[in-house]
Order: structure tokens, then C-alpha cells, then sequence
């Protein structure tokens, strides 16, 4: 597998590039690149092969040079996980898991069935474990950029933050009785002519609470969805949701 | 959720059943169900909805009677996952998420690549840990049956087993160039006439050998599928692919 960078700036064909910091440590002295080794390295506008050019072993830092293109990874469509704060480290296995099958953002929700506390200070370390398990599973899945990672203590703010996002479809995960298949629901917002993310919303352990489910309808506009008879755990729940709805779309090897 | 208990035998309406040993433990000291309580039982026949009639904690055993039919929460179009023995515990999370999605079987393959040796003693102790997963996620699921669990040491035995099947359709993961994606190859075989089980393949680690392919494709006459461009570890391919099987299927919430 071709060791693989992430960068937040701008490249093009023929740049060299220095990768130092934790990249760098990686590189250098973790998988030992030598020189003429291809590389991969994702920047916002692409990714590109490069090839090592000079490795520096007690700097633990690799310079190499952009040589060309490579197709994106990426789904089209994207989808983002939001997931109701579960307990334990579920969280984990939700991020590695949804990230490798392509989601584009997640978005975490203390919910009012929430058993976990996550104070300020807890959780900026928690979002950075967080952000290194996207980071870890973005690169092993050759993914062209990582997903972030957010976290809301109250929907108002969950709110506020979709709103940057135009028109959002929610396919809000159910276990209630009546409500829509989600293969049924998905090839609905097909046929309509707006884009823009599709957020598969999935609660905590003991499910969402009656007015958490008003909310989500009365606001966000969403539509109640089963994933079928059996029932799935919640640290179960998101990654099948992901992969259906980027199944429907085509984008998981169509 | 309403406690689950799997049965070997045919029942019927207003039979009465005896629950002892692991499960009258587990309902009358863990779950501590009480005269009147509604659990479900599970049988080849069909699941029932059978209420407590008594419960006697010191022999940790329960009496329950049948009191009507449930509607089944298995897929109608059977899927086996096939899975390239895999290193340490994968297999653990690997069979307890397949199993709540909704797999009949899971057959274990020592392949070529696999690093894990298990002898017949390991195996024997093995095999009994991972159907206790199996019964457990699929008591979680509330699924109807607990997927069986077969380890195969050598291709042939594999072959023999499922030649019982009659006509099964083999879909190989295989990440090579070329192949065709999983929606296209899902798609043609619900065009063709025949019916019986769908086989997921899935290697280990390191992927299938490239005898392993030949003998895939020229003997179970397998079609090599991909899920996409994002490259899938060994742990998630098997629920991701088994996940937009049925999905196609629509025994995913259509």
C-alpha cells in the first residue's frame, strides 16, 4: 500500500514538498521510505503520486516531488454521520469504520439518552483521539481527504452549523413501528432536484428520546428510517446506514 | 427488547416449553424474567411470542408457554460470508456484525495468507467462542436463527460443502484491477433464473493468493467484484459487502 499524506495546502505538478512534524517521523523512521519510493500526497484541491527525494533520518523528515495526478477517491455525493454520543470507546470502532467506507463528516450529538459526560476540557482531547483515528483509517483506505470530526452538546448548535451546508437531507435511524425503508427514502431524495449532504442520524444506546424525534422532523426536516426487522447496535447501525445510502448513490462500486 | 431464546425443535401454539441450562440461567439469575413476561422463542418452524409461567431461581430454569406466531426477521435471499482466517480477534467483531445484519452462514477458510495456525484442539475451542458471538449478536438482532459457524482447512473440504447447496453464486473481493463493481455483479445474478445462496469471499490480511483466485474462479466459477476505490480492511469488508448484498436484495429496510 503506498504510504499516504495529508496537506491543507494548495500543490501542483512538479512542487517539492517537505514533510516533517508526525508525517515526517512516520515517513522517516516508522516506514523507513527511501529515496525513488512513491508516495501519495492528498491536498484539498487532489491527490497526487509524488516520489521521495531526500530522506533525513534524524530530522525524521522526507522531502519528495509532486509528479503527477491520481483519481479521486472521494464519493460524490457525501454523506455525513451524525451520532448520538454512545458509550465507552463505540466511538472508535464508529469513526474507523465510517471513515474507510467514505463518510465525509462527523458530527457528534450529546443527546438527552447520552450516559457519557464530556466537559470542555475532555472533550478537545477525546475530538483530537478522534481526529487521529479519521486520520489513521483515511490513509489506509486511500482517501483523498479525512473527515472532520465535530462535536454539539445542544441541538441548537447542531442546527446553526448545518445551515452553513444549504439544503440537508436527514435520514433520521428509527426503531419506531411505521416508519419508511431506507432504501425507499434514499431513492426519494434521488429523485429530487436539490443537492447537497445526506446526514444519517443515529442515537445512543437507548434510542432517541420523543422530543429529540420532533426536533428532528419539526427543524431538520427529517424522515424517519428503518434499516429493517433485525435491530442494530448503535456502534452497528451507522457504518450499514453509510454504506447503503453510498451503495444507492453508486459510489461503492457500482 | 424482548429476551430471545433459540430452540432445535418444532413447537406450536399453547405448547409449553422448559428453559434450563445456559439460557434458564441467563433468564431466570441474569434477566431475572417474571411470571407473565412476554419473551421470544425462536425455532426452525418459526419464532413465537411465548409469556413466563414460572420461574425457578434455584434450579435457574423457567416455564413458558407459546401464545402465538411472530412475523420472521430473516432475508429471504440467503447470504454466507466466507472469510479468510484473519489475525488475532478480528474475527470476534467480524462475525458479531455479519450476524446482526443478517448472514446465514459464515464459513472460515484457512488461506494461503492466513497467519493464524489453528490446530484441531484450537479449533474445536474456537469455533465454540464464535458461535456463542453468533448466538448472542443474533439474540441482540432478534433474528430468528444464529448463523453456523464452519472452519475448512483446505479448499477442498470447502468444495464438498458446497456442493450440498446446490447452484451457489460466488461473489469474490478481490482488489485487483479491473474487476467489476459489487451493484453490477449483485444485479446480474438477481437477473438469472436460479435461486440459492450468495457466498461473499472475503481474503485475509494479505488478500487471496493468486492460486486461491484461479481455484475461486475456475472451480466455484466466482465472479471478482470491488467495493469502490476506498480499500476496505479485512474486518469491514465482509459487513460492508454483505450489508449492500442485501440491501440490493431489499431485506435491508426497502
Amino acid at each position: 500500500m503506498m504510504p499516504r499524506v495529508f496537506r491543507k495546502e494548495s500543490l501542483s505538478i512538479g512542487a517539492s514538498l517537505i514533510i516533517t512534524g508526525e508525517d515526517g517521523h512516520h515517513f522517516a523512521r516508522v516506514l523507513r521510505v527511501r529515496c525513488g519510493e512513491e508516495v501519495a500526497v492528498a491536498t484539498p484541491g487532489g491527490t497526487y503520486l509524488a516520489v521521495v527525494q531526500q530522506v533525513f533520518g534524524e530530522e525524521a523528515s522526507v522531502t519528495v516531488q509532486i509528479i503527477s495526478s491520481l483519481p479521486s477517491h472521494e464519493p460524490q455525493q457525501q454523506v455525513f454521520l451524525l451520532q448520538g454520543l454512545p458509550k465507552g470507546d463505540k466511538l472508535e470502532l464508529i469513526i474507523q469504520k465510517c471513515t474507510a467506507v467514505g463518510v465525509a463528516e462527523v458530527l457528534l450529538l450529546k443527546t438527552k439518552r447520552s450516559v457519557v459526560q464530556l466537559d470542555a476540557k475532555k472533550a478537545t482531547a477525546k475530538i483530537r483521539r478522534w481526529e487521529r483515528i479519521a486520520l489513521e483509517a483515511a490513509s489506509q483506505a486511500q482517501r483523498d481527504s479525512v473527515p472532520a470530526i465535530h462535536y454539539f452538546d445542544a441541538v441548537g448548535d447542531l442546527e446553526r452549523f448545518m445551515a452553513s451546508f444549504g439544503k440537508v437531507r436527514v435520514l433520521l435511524l428509527d426503531e419506531a413501528e411505521q416508519v419508511q425503508g431506507i432504501r425507499s427514502a434514499v431513492q426519494g431524495i434521488q429523485s429530487e432536484a436539490e443537492n447537497g449532504p445526506i446526514v444519517v442520524a443515529v442515537g445512543p444506546e437507548g434510542g432517541w428520546d420523543d422530543d429529540e424525534r420532533i426536533w428532528w422532523h419539526n427543524v431538520m426536516g427529517a424522515r424517519s428510517v428503518s434499516l429493517g426487522p433485525r435491530i442494530l447496535r448503535t456502534e452497528t447501525a451507522g457504518v450499514v446506514a453509510v454504506t447503503a445510502v453510498l451503495y444507492e448513490f453508486g459510489e461503492l462500486g457500482g
